[in-house]
């Protein structure tokens, strides 16, 4: 069903890959404007996938495009062609005796995949990121905001041919769903698939895709209050872990607490939870110290309460005996993405941050930092939960891969 | 089966990647000399795995130790001992405003497991490689090499221990059958698996491998003569890159030839070739010539020569067009290896190397430098033919994945 794409994109690949920097910047620069000035023709091509879901669906939202919307889109784009170009850099070279030179250079990764959901941003965000860095774009879309995507995408390719370039670089694919399974099994044509969405579309291309995936994995995130630890910040801290946005990966799901400061800091932690109408899930110390409070939705917490991702007001609390038992319970429960300590004890902090396991540790800092915007890395892609390739918010600067150049004249062995 | 083998990993693990970079170096100088002053006792270990096999099976020789190979795994290791540690490097840093501190360091990937085969050796290279980048290794080699394995490993333990170091940061798992795909799966204990060894163990390993793999993938390496190679060179490359060692994945596997030298090439290539009794699977045109030259081993090419891993003196020859049908030839059935162009025109050149998607791409030498000792990389690990991660020859600087670090004050979103 997308045989015709897949040649489309290797034909394109071998353009996409070697426009200069100035031709890719120049290129989005003018998309940006073009945007820009068709905001009215955007909003109409949205309206034709809004007006086939009731105002009540939770994805409406999400699907929406207002004015300021389409705008910071625009200024997505400018920001990605003010990126550094992170392809063409010589990251090894060696001279040998003999003469050969060897170098290791950074090269695009080819073809991107992107399987994503109702938000018609990414349309823009990953066409511009993929081709910024030299790649060419294959974007599966959900069905909801088909209107809108293709509006984009016509856009985007006719502004490469105006500009003399293959409009295969950015190629929006079928809505049927078995297009996503064809792509996920493009071995040849398509060099990554990134999944961008929920935790079921994620795990759904993981356990398919024959490609090679770059994982943006779900958020099982912890706090660790010391006993050592300065209450009042890590009061506050906790808090804006689990309530600024509860739908979000880094949103702490998950709070530990010393024993010996566990009644403390749990009667600080009760009428604050409370005032959001957070659902606490609680091991059976901390829910005799918050039964005591009144605490209103406690819960009692059993084995599926560890480890859970609930991205709503709910948290899971347990009181442990110190330091290596914070670290087990993280080890086994984590899903690796972010994890912290609160605490004023510099070696405690030290030997936290080293030997936990995840993408992202902090120090006495909300877990919502965790998130490309905030490290400075611009458009961010996703955060990855694996150890290989990308680790953590990643951008631009993981759609390259690596390629040895090795010049000779006459050399042989 | 390897459950305690994968506990005491994790509690290792958090030791290893805590020593110095001093520690380091002094245990793998020390391995080295140990080693040396028992090469007697390594060889008697030797001799009852050899012991176990005829002379004439060709893994005979891939086991044996003798004090020259014992003397080069010890130069080996203290190679890797003076190779600069990966781990610990601040890749990125940035203070916001707001006084957070972030900072992406490389850290090691935690556990590597190692599948291999009937080669000693590589129970040492590895357990350096990985010690020496603050990894735990986990060795599953093969039963052939038991007593061998199993010596070297006591060895190291027990320096380990005479060190003050945990024991179990490098173990040799049992040779029973289903200890590999336990490896395979162990989730959450393995970090990155990587196998050494066939095809077959490197396809059984991708294909079931639950925890990420580091591929090294098998050669199918092309050279393209153009048109305006020099002839004499483009001879002497070609023969060398086939015949200097077949039996490995740097070996030439196809030649592909401009039309309108075909016929010349041929011409000189003929004798050449016969001279290390070459069999030659020839597409029409070539055969044609050949036949002419009266070449002793022609064979007609079929579909199934093409792509072929001889890993002998086999060799596919296809005249082409020009440089597109070659580049298409490339695309289509090289394993993305290693894969050169020879030729004089230095735009055709660059067209070549910038478009052929292979992890190393050669202009006018021998495919037989696609190595990490010849690229001068240190201990060689493997050849990935991956794209994410590590692509082409690739050691020590590989075992490593990267971490955040947020360390704040109180610092809310």
């Amino acid at each position: 069903m997308i045989d015709s794409y897949l040649e489309h994109a290797k034909v394109a690949k071998r353009s996409v890959q070697n426009l200069s920097d100035e031709q890719k910047v120049d290129f989005l620069m003018e998309l940006s404007k073009r945007i820009l000035s068709l905001k009215q023709e955007v909003m109409e091509a949205n309206i034709q996938d809004l007006n086939k879901m009731p105002e009540s669906d939770p994805k409406y939202d999400r699907l929406l495009l207002d004015e300021s919307r389409i705008e910071a889109i625009c200024k997505g784009v400018q920001e990605v062609a003010r990126l550094e170009d992170p392809s063409g850099k010589v990251l090894y070279r060696n001279e040998k005796e003999n003469g050969l030179v060897i170098e290791k250079r950074t090269v695009p990764l080819g073809v991107v995949g992107v399987v994503y959901e109702s938000r018609p941003n990414v349309t823009v965000d990953v066409s511009a990121l993929a081709f910024r860095s030299g790649n060419v774009a294959l974007l599966r879309g959900g069905t909801d905001a088909f209107h809108t995507n293709k509006f984009f995408v016509d856009l985007i390719q006719e502004l490469l041919v105006e500009q003399g370039l293959d409009p295969h670089a950015v190629q929006l694919l079928p809505t049927d769903r078995e297009v996503v399974l064809e792509l996920l099994h493009a071995r040849g044509f398509v060099d990554v698939i990134i999944p961008r969405g929920s935790q079921s579309l994620i795990d759904f291309v993981r356990e398919n895709a024959t490609v090679p995936v770059i994982e943006t994995g779900a958020g099982v995130c912890h706090l660790y209050v010391h006993h050592s630890a300065d209450l009042d910040k890590a009061l506050a801290i906790a808090v804006n872990s689990k309530v600024s946005r509860p739908s979000v990966c880094n949103a702490l799901e998950c709070l530990l607490i010393d024993q010996n400061i566990a009644e403390d800091f749990l009667s600080r932690l009760a009428p604050e939870f409370s005032k959001f109408n957070i659902e606490v899930f609680a091991d059976s110390f901390a829910y005799g110290v918050l039964l005591n409070k009144d605490y209103p939705k406690l819960y009692q917490a059993n084995l599926e309460s560890f480890g859970k991702e609930y991205l709503a007001l709910k948290c899971t609390v347990r009181v442990v005996a110190g330091l290596d038992e914070a670290m087990n319970h993280i080890d086994r429960y984590s899903s690796k993405h972010t994890d912290g300590i609160l605490a004023q004890d510099q070696g405690v902090i030290e030997l936290f941050m080293e030997n936990v396991d995840s993408a992202a540790v902090y120090s006495n800092a909300s877990t919502r930092f965790t998130d490309g915007g905030e490290f400075g890395l611009g458009a961010e892609i996703g955060i990855s939960t694996q150890k290989l390739h990308a680790r953590g918010p990643f951008a631009l600067e993981k759609l390259i891969t690596e390629k040895w150049f090795v010049q000779g004249d006459g050399q042989t062995r």
